[in-house]
């Protein structure tokens, strides 16, 4: 059943008892965010819950993830939070993928089976859904809960720099920093610092960078060698994706991985400026969102390469 | 004289007439933001109005500079808008140092001779003065002149992300979005892009990174062999000085530049996290802020190099 308002999420958070909020694998800020921000919450009206995900939280979300201590109780609700599919429950996905009862959640794709859900694909990132039925509900911020719900706006805004930053998402910081949040902190462990091995990485990565097209398309490759030579956590190679497109007057960038266990595999990653990424991996058999897609590739690093040029040269 | 009300400033701009804006050299963000909002907010109010600056206004800045065009009318008010001091206005400084009538500036080292000045020292952008000013005078801003205003607040608080953003800048970015400024399209030419050259200067000189005290302590090199092999334009220099306070685990980020006229001289740039840069600085005879300071080295790279760590190793 589908919830349409947030005074109707509201409602049913008024109602819940000994909690379990589930997050997704892979945690990124939002989800780590609006879970332990929820958990705060309604730990601060007196209602017993607990956060649980099948990886442990990375170590760059300390900052929120060290204060938490499970609570023991008798588990009657469960809610999940930034989780899209059940799929993205991992190891969790068996015991819970048919008894969710609430599923919180900003993503357009949501395919999460639960028994009531509130999606909001306008949203930015859950955790300003969690601030909104926060204050509607007359909740009190403190500030540790306040750093939880900065984290997830911060991190999927990029620091409130992409397209999708909402006037909402601007007040709702502005109203966190008052309640004390830690914003710059923040900010400084989750966009301004990069471990060594990544600096080292993206410094041979950017050698690989080949241009196609007077500039427009440009392409660099991380081979399993450099993987290795410069000890990159894989949990970082994402950020290696906007390399290309950063480069003044490309509109296609596009980031080959090789695959640790298939040599001659790569995984593709298309990020654009005013072209169709998704359609141009859908040639592939990839897809994605419009500016952000993949695909797979099978060949040499060259032949790769080759292949995915001629084909984006149709889009520029 | 001081201005010390934003209300006292709002009833001096609306006896303005016939107003020059003056802003700094070396034109940023803030200055350009804040020369052209409020000289479009002058001018939809009928006062004519002109921006004047000793430099061409970079390229970078097209968006918001290109639909500017110079009005004919004999001069009676002077504004100078983000201009810490008179010598800031370059070859303007003769004709007008004596003669400004209204300062508007966010410095708390504000030298500025005017008749009137408005310094708001904890303000993070003059353009958020400028933008709190229209507003207090009920003025309505187009989608330009939030462009404008939108620059200034995201540049000088490098899109949110510093220490000094406050809780006010995210509510006028969260208006300044409502009045269809063109916010993502600004963060990606003022944030995410950058020309080839600088991506390879970069990379070149991450390569001339160097450790001490347990990686507490990273200096990079800019010598002026890097500069010319990588054609990077010295408007571009200054994003190089955060790159080592960027690495894990550094506190004292040092960069090197070799002055293109003296090969024996090093501008030397500290940044810091949880030490006093402008301490470090003063000792070599320099000075600046206590998270941004510079001075200047005279010797070969690597003389400086061991000179500048050796007294940095007293602050770690």
């Amino acid at each position: 059943m589908k919830i349409e308002t947030l005074r109707e999420l509201a409602d049913k958070l008024e109602k819940v008892k000994n909690v379990t909020i589930l997050t997704h694998t892979h945690p990124d800020g939002d989800t780590v965010g609006a879970g332990l921000g929820l958990c705060r919450f309604l730990r601060s009206r007196g209602v017993k819950a607990n956060v649980k995900n099948s990886d442990p939280f990375p170590a760059i979300f300390e900052f929120i993830t060290k204060g938490y201590r499970d609570e023991d109780f008798k588990e009657e609700t469960v809610i999940s939070v930034d989780v899209a599919d059940t799929k993205l429950l991992g190891n969790l996905e068996e015991e819970y993928a048919d008894r969710i009862d609430l599923c919180i959640d900003h993503h357009y794709s949501n395919r999460m089976i639960a028994k009531q859900s509130y999606v909001d694909g306008d949203c930015c990132a859950t955790c300003l859904i969690i601030f909104e039925v926060i204050k509607l509900m007359g909740g009190k911020i403190d500030p540790i809960t306040a750093d939880c719900l900065y984290t997830g706006i911060a991190t999927d805004t990029g620091c409130f720099m992409y397209e999708g930053t909402s006037p909402s998402a601007h007040r709702a910081a502005a109203e966190l920093k008052e309640a004390g949040c830690h914003a710059a902190a923040i900010n400084r462990e989750m966009f301004q610092v990069k471990s060594l091995g990544r600096i080292l990485g993206e410094q041979k990565v950017i050698s690989t960078m080949r241009f196609a097209h007077g500039g427009q398309i440009a392409v660099i490759t991380i081979t399993n060698d450099i993987m290795k030579e410069c000890s990159i956590d894989r949990a970082e190679l994402d950020a290696f994706a906007g390399i290309p497109l950063s480069v003044k007057g490309v509109k296609i960038g596009i980031t080959l991985k090789q695959q640790p266990e298939e040599e001659d595999t790569f995984k593709v990653s298309v990020r654009t400026h005013e072209v169709d990424a998704s359609a141009l991996a859908a040639t592939f058999g990839g897809g994605g969102h419009i500016r952000a897609a993949g695909c797979t590739i099978k060949g040499t690093a060259e032949e790769v390469r080759e292949k995915i040029i001629a084909e984006a040269e149709k889009y520029v």
